[in-house]
């Protein structure tokens, strides 16, 4: 039984919308390389401890600790360099007694090693620089000077210290940061099972609407709504699938609508802000099948008039018809939206700026405001600057860089106040 | 005459390398619908007046102001309504004194009204709702009243006050972002001059180094460099171009990064951490030409063996071969030489969070120190965790959702102190 509200605020409005969110996506298997940005849909797990040998983080000499105990500058523990460990090869070199082995960093420790000495610890016993900062290898054997002791397993990566065999390294509905690849590569996992990008169908509506390449006469306006929904679908992971402008008739929306909704996950209509053409487009997404409208509005300036809503568990979302309320609205919605599709649970954090406000803000308590405002730097530091303007012109977004929020229970903002500006 | 430095602060260290880019990248024209991220190359001037038409902001009539002053509940004003100007169309009724014009939100004004009384705000003459809620119009001539005065400009959006013609809207060196690839829709502007994007050349070396599909065998570990700072590369609008593995033999580098240099912008080596292979990446990238290494290290833990050079113009990276220190760098000189490339003049500002730090940790003054943290909710607000590990291990990175940084002049920071973390 779906429930119904007229407004809620933004946090509740969005759970709302998450519970009938249940369309599953389809996996798919893609090289690693090209899977930043994409979502896991299976955890993975380390199909081999990293490092698979015990590597030196220093240049130095692999040693056996205990022939370094009591050494010191005035009494020196002698070893003698029986070979070296060059890089990319096993560590061949077996270590008697007092012996020692010549390692890069990054380079395999030998089996009877169990520590390294770094080099600006050794001095040869002529009292000269110890030969491993060249390339080229010295005659082995060779005797040095240890003049610090080192403790097991020093200056030594263990097998498993990075990843243990069998860990479960990401979880599934992790989103891939190029770290995370570089994670997978380094284990050898060359392909990654991947949630299908969501396709998100883009439906503009309003008899004045055109398209940008069209030359407007008076009482026409160039679809905007269309091209910046897409970009946020874009930086969310998301496949935009624009239907191009509709006329404002209930039929021709209706039709529009179901086609789009039947081949993309998610629905995103942007009508005008007219009474009558938001019914219309309330109606329309009832007709497209259960539970329909879940919300006729949400609690913020810009961006009451939001039509929440989701059909057969994917999210149906109804925008403002004018730029400002249509982008911040959706970034709102369908972008966390876009997220969940993917099963992604825990949104990615969104990054925010402190900075003094340069201006007094009048707000409403009961409403959650958004204030685009522009950053700039001044003698006191940061300055977030509102750019004021009716929620109809998209210059007041192209001259921002972030929004500033007025929680709900606050009456407004005042000069000189310490805000939280979130960046586009 | 270049300037040579041993070790800087990072602030000093980028300006000191941006004096160095001096390569000018061609522009070229595209669609401005796939300009997302892409840089600006020439100012853009608006080439109309945006709106272009006065248009209503309310659903309700269009009016003569001076016919509705003074009205009010008690005393409301009678106007005549002659006609709707539909959606789309010009405004043609022409309003006579006490006439008024029906008008829906975001329509055009006919030339002879100067405000818009909203719909709230009127009756019909016989107390009933204003026909206006519906898409079908009633048969004109009809009566209202008005309940409240309304000025001259009341709830209109003027020509121009979104843009002016002929303003600069965006500047050159600006990344584009939806927005303002929708502002430049809304004013037909379909193409766009960008910088080409920068062509980012990235070698690894190291005898120890395999491709990621490759079994590696006791001694070898596979690339993850290449693709970390690939993945960082795409991010920041760059192409990256790999090229390969080159083993660890000066003639070998050497050759591939004059020609890797030849056909890109900018180059990034990746080599082992080890000192003799450091020496000899110094000396290949001074081999390339002038200015060569500007920089042979940096104040920062990790990265302080960082090569920061610049060739004919170009910026070029030596980062030590431990993915989290090359990351971390490559993030600090990389990503800011790219966007430098491309003529960006104000680096975009990195998103940040504050958040309670959960451990102490220690640091060295006259150092930058960077720590990668994982952000947790607690009941006491959020909770920046320190993960701590070698900076050859890449799972700290992939452990973690953001850095510490730890300033030059502070000895360390203690549990439960206010931390920026930088998200990545």
């Amino acid at each position: 039984m779906p429930e119904f509200f007229n407004v809620l605020p933004p946090d509740e409005a969005r759970e709302l919308l998450f519970r009938h969110i249940t369309a599953v996506l389809p996996a798919e298997t893609i090289a690693t390389q090209q899977a930043n940005g994409r979502v896991l849909a299976t955890a993975v797990t380390a199909p081999h401890a990293l490092p698979q040998f015990r590597r030196s983080t220093m240049d130095g000499y692999a040693v056996r600790a205990a022939d370094t105990y009591g050494a010191s500058e005035s009494l020196p523990a002698f070893l003698q360099v029986v070979g070296e460990v060059p890089m990319g090869q096993p560590a061949a070199v077996a270590l008697g007694v007092g012996q020692a082995a010549m390692v890069h960093t990054g380079g395999m420790i030998p089996e009877t090693a169990d520590a390294v000495v770094q080099i600006e610890q050794t001095q040869t016993v002529s009292g000269g620089q110890s030969p491993i900062s060249t390339l080229q290898s010295p005659p082995f054997p060779f005797e040095i000077e240890v003049l610090r002791a080192v403790a097991v397993g020093q200056n030594v990566l263990q097998v498993g210290e990075d990843v243990r065999l069998g860990a479960e390294i990401l979880p599934a509905g992790h989103s891939l940061r190029p770290q995370d690849v570089g994670g997978l590569l380094a284990l050898g996992l060359t392909a990654v099972s991947v949630v299908r990008r969501p396709r998100v169908g883009i439906l503009a509506t309003g008899d004045e609407v055109i398209m940008p390449e069209e030359t407007a006469v008076p009482g026409q306006i160039r679809d905007i709504n269309s091209y910046t929904v897409a970009g946020l679908v874009e930086l969310a992971g998301g496949v935009p699938v624009r239907g191009g402008i509709i006329p404002d008739n209930f039929d021709a929306l209706a039709t529009a609508a179901a086609n789009l909704l039947a081949e993309t996950d998610m629905l995103v209509m942007s009508a005008g802000s007219s009474v009558s053409v938001r019914d219309m487009t309330v109606q329309v997404i009832d007709g497209l099948g259960a539970p329909g409208v879940l919300l006729h509005g949400v609690a913020t300036r810009p961006g009451k008039p939001t039509i929440v809503a989701a059909v057969g568990g994917k999210p149906v979302l109804g925008l403002p018809g004018n730029p400002v309320s249509a982008m911040i609205q959706f970034d709102m919605f369908g972008v966390p939206a876009i997220y969940r599709l993917q099963g992604v649970q825990t949104m990615p954090r969104r990054g925010l700026v402190w900075a003094r406000l340069g201006q007094n803000i009048a707000s409403e308590s009961g409403r959650e405001d958004y204030v685009p405002a522009r950053l700039q730097d001044s003698a006191d530091g940061l300055l977030a600057m509102p750019v004021f303007g009716k929620s109809n012109l998209i210059y007041t977004l192209v001259n921002a860089d972030g929004l500033i929020k007025i929680p709900l229970n606050k009456g407004g903002l005042l000069a000189g106040e310490w805000v939280e500006v979130r960046l586009f």
